[in-house]
C-alpha cells in the first residue's frame, strides 16, 4: 500500500536552478551534456566513515519532479522565469542517467556517491532536492551506524520523530533502519517503507489514571501481557512491583526513561529475576546516543530506544555533500572536465569512477577514485580482484531501476550497509575521534 | 494560491499515541478532560532566549489530521489498534481548545508556549506532530534571530535548503523569515507562505560556459543588469572586471562564496567604486553563522546568504520541547494537576498562564508562570500593568483562528518577533554564552 504523496516535488528547489536554466536556454548552453558529481569534502570531525542513505528517496522523488499547472501558474505569477522557460518546464522529464554508490554503502571524503549525467537543463534542476535528501538521510544513517555498532547485537529502536520536522522524521526512521535499527515509532515510516513499528505508552497514560496500578491494568487488559510497561512515573521499584502484579511474570518488558539507566537496569533486572520474571525484558530510552549506548554495554539492557541524537545526526545534523559540475560539453561538442579554481571550495574536474580496495583479509584498505578519459571512466570495469567497484546503475535514460526504491530498496540498503560496515578495517568502528578509516587515493586510467 | 498538500498528517505520529488511545478507550479514561502543556526545560547551552516558530504550521496541520480510508486500512492490516479504536479514529476531529504564545514570541525555560485542552483521546493524538513542528521550526527561528540580530540592518537571506530534509527546508525558510530573514532561495516556501524568493546563479553556470565572460554575458542578457553575478569561480579581481564589462556600472550585485570574505569584500568594494559601480552591492554566502556575520560588521557587505547554520539551528538542531499532561479529570470529575515524580525529567503539575513582566523602560525583567486553581488560571487577566499576558487563543472548540495561518500568520509572527526581541533586556542579544536573559518565576493565584 502506497502512502499518498504531494503531487509535485518540483518547487522543493532553489530559485537559482530555474534562473540558471532560463539564461542557459536563452544562449543555447542548456542542451550541453553535463556530468554532476555528489560528494563531501570531509567527514564530520572525528568520524571515521559516513553512510550513504536517501538514494531510494531520490529515485522516488524523480517521478514527482514535475511542473504541473499549479507550479507553472505560480512561477508565472511571480515572474520567476520567462515564458520560454515555463514551456521547457511544462514538458520536463529527466531523461538522463544516474549511477551511484548503493544505498547503505560506507563513504569517505571525495567519494562520488552519485553521478548525474544529462543535459545541463535536466540535471541542474535536480541539485537541490538530491542534496536535501542525501544530506539529511546520510547524516542520520551515519550517526545511526555508530549506535547499532555500539549496541552490538541488542536492537536499537528509532523514537525521535518529535525532535525532527514531521516529514524529516519519516526519512530519519528509514535512514536509521538502513543503518541497522530494528524498528521505529513512526507510523508513516512504517506505512511507506514497510518498517517494523513499535511503542506502547508514555507517562501521560499513567498520569491520566487515578493511580499507576489502574493504568497498568488498563494497558495489560487492552494490549496483552506481552506489552511494555513504563515503570518510572513515580518510584521505579514500586512501578516494577505493580507491573508484575498487573501482568504476571509473563510481562513482555519494562521501560526506563529517566534516571541513571545503568544502575536502574541492574536493580530492575534483579527485582524481575527474584520475582521469577526472567523473560521480562528491559528497554531504556532516555537521551541515548552512541556513547551512552556503549556505556550501557555491561548493564542488563535488552534494547535501546534512541530519539534526539539519531534524528539530528548526533552532532552532525547534515552532511556537507555538494552537487558539482565536473564535466560538460564545450562549444566543440567534446566533453571536457571543469572545476572551480579560485581560493576555497575547489574541486577536481572530470568524471570519477570509484572502487574500494580490499586487503588479503577482505577488509578495506583504500577508497580509489578512478579518473581519466571520460569514456573509459564511464565504462570502467577492473580485472584487479582487490578492487570492488562501487557505482551501480540507478537511472538509465530516465528509467529508474526499481530495485532501489520502496520497501525493497530499504531492505537492500540495510543488507548493503551491514556488508559494507563489516568490510571496514578493524578499529573503524571505534567511537573515539580519529581520521577517515581508509585514505582516498587517485587512480588514473589511460595515460 | 495554495500548494497541494499530502491528504493526511495523521500517521506522522508515534505508534504509542494510538496504543494509549486503545487502552484508554477500553477502560473509559479516553474521555477524561486533559490539559497538555508544551515547554522546554532548558535553552541550548549559552543561549539567552528561544524564538517560538511553527505555531501556524501546527494549526495548518490540524485539518489534515484525519484518518482516511488509506490510513485506517493500513492500521487494520498491521493490527496497530483494535476495531473500536479504528472506529474512533475514523471520526476523529480535534474539538478542543489551544492557547499559546503568539508565533515569533521569545521564550525561556518552562515557558508554556502551547496549552492543549480536550479529552485525553483527542489531545494525546496530536503530541508527535505538534512537537515535530515546534521543535524544528523553533530551533531554526532561535538561531535565525541571532543572525538577524548580528546583521543589524543588513538583510539575511536563507539559502540552506540543500542542507535540510526537502520538506524541512520549506519550514526552515518560513521560520527564518519569522526571525527576520528578508527572503529565501526555496521556491516552495515562497509559494506556500508568500515569502520573497531570491537567487540567480551558481558556479555550475559559469563552468557550463566556455569562459566566464560568456557566462556573465548570458546571465545579464537573460536576467538583466540588476542581476547578481557570482565572481569567485576563477580569480575574483578578474571576475569583477568581467562582471562590469558584461553589465556595466549598473550591475545589481556581485556574490562572493569562498575565501576570506572580509578581505575580499574590501578589495571588491574598492574595485567597484574605482570603476564607478558605487551602487553595485556585495553579497556574501560562504558557511556563515551568527559569529561570522558579526565578524563581517566592519566589512563593506550589503547582505548575507546563510545556509547550513540556519537550517540546522546553528549547533542546536532541535528544541527540547515536550508535551506534558499537567492536569486531568479524575474519577470524581474534577480537574486535578498531575506530574511525573520519579528521578529525572520531573515537571510541575497544573495549568499555567504566562506573562512577561516589563520594567519601567519597557524591557522584560521576568518570565512569570501563573498557577493556581484551574478556572482562575484559564481565564487569567491581570490588572498589573507591568505584566504582558502571553497566551493568545489559537483554537477554540476545534475552530482554528485564521489570523495565525498561511502568509498572514507569517507576517504576524515576523512582527511579533521584532517587537518581542526589542523588548528583551539590553545585552540579551549578545552572542557570547550566558544564562537565559530573564529568570522564570512563579506567581500563585488565589491562595
Amino acid at each position: 500500500m502506497t502512502a499518498p504523496q504531494p503531487p509535485s516535488a518540483a518547487l522543493l528547489t532553489d530559485r537559482y536552478e530555474l534562473t540558471m536554466l532560463q539564461a542557459a536556454l536563452a544562449d543555447g548552453t542548456a542542451d550541453r551534456r553535463c556530468v554532476f558529481e555528489v560528494f563531501t569534502r570531509r567527514l564530520p570531525a572525528g568520524r571515521r566513515y559516513g553512510v550513504l542513505a536517501g538514494t531510494g528517496r531520490v529515485l522516488e522523488s524523480l517521478p514527482r519532479f514535475r511542473f504541473d499547472a499549479a507550479e507553472l501558474d505560480w512561477l508565472a505569477d511571480e515572474r520567476v522565469v520567462d515564458d520560454a522557460t515555463l514551456a521547457y518546464l511544462a514538458d520536463y522529464r529527466f531523461t538522463g542517467s544516474v549511477v551511484g554508490y548503493a544505498e547503505g554503502e560506507a563513504f569517505f571524503p571525495s567519494s562520488p556517491v552519485m553521478v548525474v549525467e544529462g543535459t545541463f537543463a535536466e540535471a541542474v534542476l535536480l541539485e537541490t532536492v538530491v542534496l536535501s535528501i542525501l544530506n539529511y538521510d546520510s547524516a542520520v544513517a551515519s550517526a545511526a551506524s555508530r549506535m547499532t555498532s555500539a549496541a552490538v547485537d541488542r536492537p536499537c529502536l528509532e523514537m525521535g520523530s518529535r525532535r525532527a520536522h514531521e516529514e524529516a522524521a519519516v526519512a530519519a526512521a528509514r535512514a536509521a533502519v538502513v543503518a541497522g535499527f530494528a524498528g521505529t515509532s513512526n507510523l508513516e515510516a512504517g506505512r511507506r517503507y514497510g518498517l517494523a513499528t513499535i511503542g506502547t505508552a508514555a507517562h501521560a497514560f499513567t498520569l491520566l489514571h487515578d493511580d499507576e496500578a489502574s493504568a497498568f491494568a488498563a494497558q495489560v487488559a487492552s494490549l496483552g501481557t506481552g506489552t511494555t510497561l513504563l515503570v518510572d512515573t513515580y518510584d521505579v521499584r514500586r512501578g516494577v512491583e505493580l507491573a508484575l502484579a498487573a501482568a504476571g511474570t509473563g510481562l513482555g518488558a519494562v521501560r526506563l526513561d529517566s534516571g541513571d539507566l545503568g544502575v536502574l537496569a541492574h536493580e530492575v533486572r534483579a527485582q524481575l529475576d527474584e520475582a521469577g520474571a526472567r523473560s521480562t525484558k528491559i528497554t531504556v530510552t532516555s537521551d541515548l546516543d552512541e556513547f551512552a549506548i556503549a556505556s550501557l554495554a555491561v548493564a542488563p539492557v535488552d534494547s535501546y530506544g534512541v530519539g534526539t541524537s539519531v534524528v539530528t545526526g548526533s552532532g552532525a545534523p547534515t552532511c556537507g555533500m555538494v552537487y558539482k559540475l565536473v564535466a560538460r560539453e564545450g562549444a566543440d561538442g567534446a566533453l571536457a572536465p571543469v572545476a572551480k579554481a579560485a581560493r576555497g571550495k575547489t574541486s577536481v574536474g572530470g568524471r570519477k569512477a570509484a572502487a574500494r580496495r580490499l586487503g588479503a583479509d577482505g577488509r578495506a584498505v583504500e577508497e580509489v577514485l578512478v579518473s581519466g578519459p571520460d569514456d573509459e571512466v564511464r565504462g570502467w570495469v577492473s580485472d584487479d580482484a582487490s578492487l570492488r567497484a562501487l557505482h551501480v546503475p540507478l537511472v538509465t535514460d530516465g528509467e529508474v531501476d526499481p530495485r532501489w526504491v520502496g520497501a525493497d530498496g530499504v531492505r537492500r540498503a540495510t543488507e548493503r550497509h551491514r556488508a559494507s560496515r563489516d568490510e571496514l578495517p578493524r578499529g573503524a568502528r571505534r567511537l573515539s575521534d580519529d581520521e577517515a578509516a581508509v585514505p582516498t587515493v587517485a587512480l588514473r586510467l589511460g595515460d
